[in-house]
């Protein structure tokens, strides 16, 4: 999304902020925006009447710079299709629904929202923005309520996907789309240089550090399990089919550099202190939770330290990259 | 509602809890729980397929103790006429948006909702209950995508008043209701003994002797203006009937003490001190923004301190009570 589409973003970058994950998502935007555009257009066709209402709902929504992008790419959309189809020009209210666990922030969510009043300005199609709090591996709407569901970077590809296939199936009208953005791998061998599995194998060898400090109990180190899997393409294919509840439109994977700040395409990483840290930064927001529960909150700092020159040492041998899978799917007719 | 109908609130009476407010709302839900289960029951009956949607919005929600209690008594009434209406079971699933203006700490509504997950154990209607943010003299809501709207408390009578018929019209579906509870007076002659004019006029009381005090300045007082009217039955009546957007089902009007803790029937105030205090504190709940805006944030505990002991001593001559008016609208066919 360019940054003079609508969405003024709050500024500061420091650790606390979400400066240093929202490059991720933007970029992941920019990467899949076309896909957006082709599901929209299509639910958009997908409306019988004059005058309709598309429900939009963006699963794992998180708070923050980002969390209003798919709102405004989504308005975006349905603008453009309004102008386009002007000689029978539909008025569609597009309502979104903004998810999350409910330990989110979705006060900060819902107090930004003013940030995308001036977009589009007068001739922006009504739109409304709710917050849904809840798991995404639990109903959370009617059924046959839901005309497009988003998700990005928060889906994690784990047994429990099957069902949030079933659930999100449930809920989408005939006709219902969904795109799907997530960590992925390149080809069924695991550990390739580069990969996302490399990104946590430096976080277990940055956790070892601190076991050989005496800073972590050896103990704590074997007993942590990082729930995650990244799958590759073929293998998603082949669960969406299984499950015949959708009709894959496109999948395709795409690369992303290790460090969010870097839109380089070279293969030199041109300061590799800088990135180790912008790395940790992304991967701190992500494990910090999992890690805090596991081995309490004084050695975040620490670890996350080691785990920047850990980084930065690794991209010295080549730039890093980590592969992500964007799916495409069509609730299917049964 | 009763205690023991599955919400269980927050606990704690301190100043900053939501205490002092709750059984205010908790008497007015006594009051209009027969209204709104009839309401209810309309709706219920006006959906026609075997599965459908019942999405009900209440307005004004805030957040505390009180925020779910229309979601309780709804969920309970549609489980009650599904139980009824055994012989054409229907599948409703029922969709909630709790609305405020977007500095309401719907954080703290979100992550209470888990206390509603024992409502009822299994047999309960599948519901969601999401958040939404902004004012009600706004558009908030597709055109005909709501069955039931609530608000309790909340609503002013103003200038708005119509513009608030006018867009909650637009948003019902045909044969949708709202049930509305605000505060009246009783008739048409203004300044009565008990009166919420004369909570109101305690409260200007209260800054006069500030301004004698020289706490505040006389002209700050002159200025300051309460957007407040409370109407008779008959005006509402006159309005609604002008508007021809809603059709009159229920109108009455309800005596409630002016101290909320305060259950007894008899004319006799037992405490008047602690009667002034808990009057102060409601009021000051409602009026604490306007009064900080106006004058400052110094003069708060003090004015309220003041207003105490003035309601103490205007209790002593008799208990007072203020009107509340209840209304059920349907939305007129056009």
């Amino acid at each position: 999304m360019k940054t003079g589409s609508g969405v003024r973003m709050a500024t500061g970058n420091g650790e606390n902020s979400y400066a240093a994950n929202s490059r991720l998502q933007e970029k992941a935007i920019l990467e899949t925006r076309p896909m957006l555009r082709k599901a929209i257009e299509e639910v958009y066709k997908s409306l019988s009447d004059r005058r309709s209402t598309m429900v939009v709902a963006d699963l794992g929504c998180s708070s923050g710079p980002n969390t209003l992008r798919v709102v405004s790419e989504v308005i975006g959309a349905v603008q453009f299709y309004t102008r386009k189809s002007e000689e029978q020009r539909r008025a569609v209210e597009v309502q979104f629904f903004l998810n999350d666990l409910p330990g989110n922030d979705f006060n900060l969510v819902f107090r930004s929202l003013e940030q995308l009043e001036d977009l589009g300005g007068k001739e922006t199609q009504p739109y409304y923005v709710a917050g849904l709090p809840g798991s995404y591996y639990t109903k959370l709407f009617p059924s046959r309520s839901v005309h497009f569901f988003h998700s990005s970077y928060s889906l994690m590809w784990r047994s429990k996907f099957e069902l949030f296939l079933t659930l999100r199936s449930r809920e989408l009208v005939n006709g219902g789309r969904m795109l799907l953005t997530f960590l992925g791998r390149n080809s069924e061998e695991m550990m390739m240089h580069g990969d996302v599995s490399t990104l946590f194998e430096l976080v277990a060898k940055s956790l070892q550090s601190l076991v050989l400090k005496g800073r972590v109990e050896k103990e704590k180190l074997d007993s942590f399990n990082l729930p995650y899997y990244a799958p590759s393409v073929k293998e998603v294919k082949a669960l969406i089919n299984e499950s015949k509840l959708f009709d894959i439109e496109h999948v395709r994977l795409f690369q992303s550099n290790w460090d969010p700040q870097d839109d380089l395409d070279s293969d030199v990483v041109l300061d590799c202190a800088s990135s180790g840290a912008n790395v940790a930064k992304c991967i701190r927001a992500v494990l910090e939770p999992l890690i805090v529960d596991h081995f309490g909150v004084d050695i975040i700092e620490e670890l996350f330290m080691v785990y920047a020159s850990v980084v930065a040492k690794h991209l010295e041998k080549a730039k890093a990259k980590y592969p992500i899978i964007v799916a495409s799917l069509k609730k299917a007719r049964h």
